[in-house]
């Protein structure tokens, strides 16, 4: 299993500093829609972030213009970009292309999509498909729970990843599942005392 | 009824120029969601970029961090945000009560949402929804008739708006059908030979 470390509402600045040292700790350093939304794409290059090792995400969250984003987005140098599983049909199979062009990778978040829209929506080979927890849902979520759900319902969907309040005990319990390509870590990590002994102790326990 | 001009997928030194002198004719001036991811809400203050007269609409289109997307977006100085129809509820009641608190306007984008998710977040008294036609959809758009249909399904939504290849033709049938608040019109007036003779003429048409 891989380790995605996602960096939202902070600074730039302290976004970059922490991003460079996750880079030779972590698989996949994720800046969040924030800081797209704050600063732009054309503050979030991945050569001037100074990102050497690990693979970049842009949580671009695209729902529309998805030429223009897909390769806006992949132009900064970013590995993967996430497009919404709300988007349209249309959105979701431009930027699957571009992605596939590219020999990109497109991450689709499965927030708030409806089991009817996932069906339609889970032919999508190479995608990374994101099972998503809603920061503003009131709702809790079971990790593990959640992922041998999704499995059951779309066995099709090989690459799954899983986003939402991630600590140490989920991810070692999502690392023996064995279903998840990827977890997605934020605050457990950017909120510890020491972000870097964080991402090394997660690294120890998906191994 | 009320102009709403879209800036879209352009370089921002010209989307700035342009709204400066859009400024002073239209009602609203969007920039949109290229604008904002691209170069972020820091460069988008309503004083900086120097619009006096319209009222601001940055095409946030947010789908959750509605608290933090919403607080920083209304920081810019602007007037309206959108917040898509397919974000959760709780997202949606967030963005609904900073938009309120703040004396500001919310847009909900209802494109890519089903009937019954518009019916569960129809009763947003103050918000402005906006029937959006997905650019990457493959499907021709009959405005006048798609604001027909959405009136008589949802007559509780008091301010509509419309948006998707708006031409003056189209402008005046929507005036005279007297259902939309404001009509929103982008290429038509953003590409044409001479932008701001071409914003006039909508604002003839509407009045």
């Amino acid at each position: 299993m891989k380790l995605q470390v996602a960096i939202d509402r902070i600074e730039l600045n302290d976004a970059i500093k922490l991003a460079q040292k996750l880079d030779p700790i972590v698989n996949i350093i994720e800046f969040g829609t924030s800081l797209v939304k704050d600063y732009g794409l054309l503050a979030l290059n991945k050569e001037r972030l100074g990102i050497k090792h690990a693979e970049v995400l842009l949580d671009l969250k695209t729902i529309d213009e998805g030429a223009y984003e897909f390769t806006k987005g992949f132009q900064t140098g970013a590995d993967i970009l996430t497009v919404m599983g709300a988007a349209s049909q249309g959105t979701l199979t431009t930027t699957y292309q571009i992605a596939q062009q590219t020999q990109r990778q497109m991450f689709i978040d499965l927030m708030e999509v409806t089991d009817q829209k996932i069906q339609q929506i889970a032919d999508f080979e190479d995608a990374i498909y994101g099972l998503h927890h809603a920061k503003d849902s009131q709702n809790s979520f079971n990790a593990t729970k959640a992922v041998a759900m999704f499995h059951q319902k779309y066995p099709q969907i090989k690459r799954l990843n899983v986003a939402g309040g991630i600590d140490l005990t989920t991810a070692r319990q999502l690392s023996n599942q064995n279903l998840v390509e990827t977890v997605i870590v934020g605050s457990k990590i950017v909120k510890a005392a020491d972000p870097i002994v964080a991402a090394k102790e997660f690294m120890e326990v998906i191994r």
